[in-house]
């Protein structure tokens, strides 16, 4: 099959390499959709993400959706023909965490695109059977993948018990933004506002659902007046982070999503004084039902955040595409084309 | 009666007040102990607390208990005669904060020692019954008083979910993180490790039931290769807190309750990798009942904490002795001596 | 002011009544629409629930929406014009159950129209400000005070703590059900099956966005291999009862709403064997501002419940209504005409 | 090895069988000690236990304790000589409920002495070196395979959230009783009231911990005035759990852990006006840590239990003994004397 081969910094190259085997209870998917994360460019850029360093030719692409064209022995929940979404880490099962249905902190996580464990860059993919989800028409082969950064934006909002009637702040209108604050309103918050530098993003988080926006550039979230409940903080900016944990209000919660560094200048007597819960994320875990629920009912619009379709051979272009083009939002690749 | 007043930066002075008289549901405590607080020595040593200036002569101390001696009407919960440990803020009751039992984030709530609220450094205070919480033989007048540091322990308990077999780092030995080692003791926590830069406050610590201890001038708890479940942050220094929380493992929590300045250089990538919950506590709402039950069975030991003990008329020696002693914990006056 | 009371079983009549004065932080609320509820109706057939017997004459209804005309001393919230829910139940705010937040278990609750606290068959109502909670003009008058069935439903759903992708069954497609059921989709769930032994009520929770029905006629939820996450059981009526507890899947809720008799055949061994929770709710609290929330953004629609509407001197064919027409779901009273 | 097996109804014989070969991450365990619990006298008296049927010979027994002898392919955990407690549950790892935390409750457990899968009443058993256990050597042989009873009993505190200060009534002083009484005390509990029929049984609580005892042929917990926080259901016995059931207190917890038949007449009414959470428990999930640290402690003392030792060829006196003798609590098994 051909795959997209990370081999050193900013040198990606298409090459050949086997089929994969799919082993017990395993099934082999035909990727369709991968979307780009910010991950991917950042290992295209620097060859590393903090101690995980590209030493050998590395695959990326997390964000994965296919076809199920094979099963491998035991295999019951799925035949080939299944539309599949592509859940990308695959832990250990049995440790302390797993065990404790914290599967995402598992010390042993074997993780799509993060050294040495390849991605999903290919044509095709062999996947636990429990970790490839199967959905339904109504989700396009794109949503499948970008159901991976859903997974993001569910996890934030569970984190921060976003519930009917809560007041949200999520600074930060990205991609990871963009699919929180739907989530959000999907998960019955009332009010939704937004905060970004960039105003073409703003107008499209109203689009998607967001209740009000916040030009960061002239305006920040202490001063707006706007006291939320919940922070969702997925820009990766210390002074937006610091500035929107300064907004919350009484017995709020801020959930730090976004990377920013190993340090922030944390507002400790506001957190003490209004016992804000502060907590940051980690991937996610059991995710995927609930995406899928969202996904195909309409209340998360995933569809509307590709704005760049790539295939195989432009790897290249998908992962720079938004160094060059300020309306990116979310290239995707597509394996298959 | 006679009253301690505090008229300005180090000046106190022994004056006469009326007796208050004791409203609709309101009981007349004659006071029997009130320990002293890091808060009353700070407000005797620089007039003010961040916001709250003391701009009137003020009543310190609310660490308040002592005997029923008059019941105003509608009283129902006690008679004269009944020993009691106060609780010294009385909230709104109906705002928001208070109907959802965070009455302690009450933004109206009426706290001793806290201008222009007097405090219990006086013969006789006025306390809603529901507020003065009746309790049995087997608790001491001075550790009536010590259930309020008591409870800032319990607190931080609940707010870290200690329970059986967890693991626990209490960084600082003061009276805070002594009632703190004990209380998580309480909790079932089978591994308390107190860190301090004093010896003898160590050596307490242990005697309290501390499992093991860290001497911080030596080690820091992330060097110790200690990883807990919570960290309880008693000490209100900065590189306590943030060793402290460099330490958590796994989904652990970390319980800011020393203050420590406004800002707190947080370890923001260990926080997300870890997901890592964070908060900071204020006060405390219904815990007199656990203190009390944790007071009377001898699981926790307040006495053991009094070191010194002082007339209403030095209350100035009081705020002052852990300045001239390092062997003092915690000083408590007693108003009818 | 006119006032419509109970004077015995099936004995209404129209009576002359003091307008009330509003006390401290009370405000004067003109009634505009009260709703009927079957505890009313009930008290009007048997003169009774249960211990609360009606002895002196009373005033019915506890629904209720309405126009703050004046206020107490104190009042801050609320100014004359704004319009209001009514929250009926005012607690005692200082007890255990108060102060941990579940005023609704209040032993000293004052709940409107049950013996002997007047309720809102009338003109005028004194209510605290707190509990007068201020609507926006989407929200209609009606729609007001059945804000009240509105919080049975989001109660129930906090209970069953039903979240985005949540599976659930209601049983009984009354009033309840059919707010419970709007509520449990603006909660996100993505199924949400109803049943009743009356279809149009079961057309009309299809509607109102039920994603499936049964006919409990027909089939018994337990038999239609539906297996939820979540029941709320909203019919009280046992064999409903019994059969949505044993359709409920592995580590599910059940919330028993509706009142069914002092017994029920609980199927233990499922209970056990796939650890259901199960509990019953008793009113709620810390509801209104979700309601409101959810009413004024349109993801619940109450006005499509009301199909009949009464003056202050026809209480008796609002209570009776249910009886005759088998079309009827709400009957409101508008004291104002 | 020898192994004893049950053959059919009352027909248990001494044979010979392979010693288990352990595979990749097994541990092979020479079981010291092994309690006798209600289920396997059951098995013996009935051939089933409802839907499980003993339709082969089946060796009996899970609740174990032994040493590592032998390590299978991949094991790090352990190491020969290491002291061990058997969890005798696997379950799959992988589906929804295992991945949720919730392994107790994985549809393909496989769990010790329950038809087909073998248990411990034998000489070795092959186990995954995480669910066998380390214990120091404050844990005896009998009390490291008595781990698992007392696991039962941190199940229920924990499903009923057993905390500092609260008040719970256990139904029952057998063995789940008697375990749950101490671990009761172990999370906090200040007052626990253990109700049975056998005065002998009674006086067992109290010497372990029971702050009250209540004869329940002469008083029932409701008519004794006692009003429990939490309710932990020990007997099995239909009329305490009502009676058990109707003496919760307010927003107070209902654990069913006894197996009392297919259905329980549940106080409705009671439950409802209360808002009691009921449920109930079956097994136990990422308990062992916790009960190592509670029965290494001190804090729970399972050795007191142990009334009758047996060896191998005798299984079934271990298994009637307490038909026999009204003194008996706990027997245990030793095959290796």
């Amino acid at each position: 099959m051909r795959a997209s081969v990370l081999r050193g910094v900013r040198d990606i190259a298409l090459v050949e390499r086997p089929v994969p085997e799919p082993g017990p209870r395993e099934v082999l998917v035909q990727v369709t959709s991968v979307g780009t994360c910010g991950s991917d460019a950042h290992y295209y850029e620097h060859g590393r993400i903090g101690p995980f360093v590209v030493e050998a030719p590395l695959i990326l692409g997390h964000e994965a959706g296919g076809v199920v064209v094979a099963c491998g022995a035991e295999v019951t929940r799925h035949a080939p023909g299944q539309r599949v979404a592509v859940e990308p880490g695959v832990p250990c099962f049995v440790c302390d965490q797993c065990r404790g249905g914290r599967y995402n902190l598992c010390p042993d996580m074997r993780f799509y695109a993060t050294p040495p464990v390849d991605g999903a860059f290919c044509e095709y993919v062999a996947v636990h059977e429990e970790f490839a989800h199967a959905v339904p028409d109504a989700i396009s082969d794109d949503a499948a993948g970008l159901l991976e950064p859903l997974s993001v934006g569910i996890w934030a909002c569970r984190k921060g018990r976003v519930a009917p009637g809560s007041r949200v702040l999520i600074t930060g209108a990205g991609p990871i933004g963009l699919v929180a604050a739907q989530t959000a309103r999907a998960f019955g918050a009332t009010e939704v506002v937004v905060t970004d530098v960039n105003p073409r993003r703003l107008a499209l988080a109203a689009e998607l659902g967001a209740t009000g926006t916040i030009d960061a550039r002239q305006t920040s979230p202490a001063e707006s007046g706007y006291q939320p409940d919940v922070l969702l903080e997925c820009s990766g900016v210390p002074s937006a982070a610091v500035g929107g944990i300064r907004a919350v209000g009484r017995a709020g919660r801020a959930v730090l999503v976004g990377m920013g560094g190993d340090e922030l200048a944390l507002p400790l007597s506001h957190v003490q004084n209004f016992e804000i819960e502060l907590t940051g994320t980690f991937r996610y875990a059991n995710t995927w039902p609930t995406a899928i629920a969202l996904a195909s009912s309409g209340a998360v619009d995933l569809d509307r955040l590709v704005t760049h379709r790539f295939g195989l051979a432009e790897v290249e272009q998908a992962l720079t595409v938004p160094t060059r083009d300020e309306a990116a939002v979310k290239a995707v690749v597509r394996p298959q084309e």
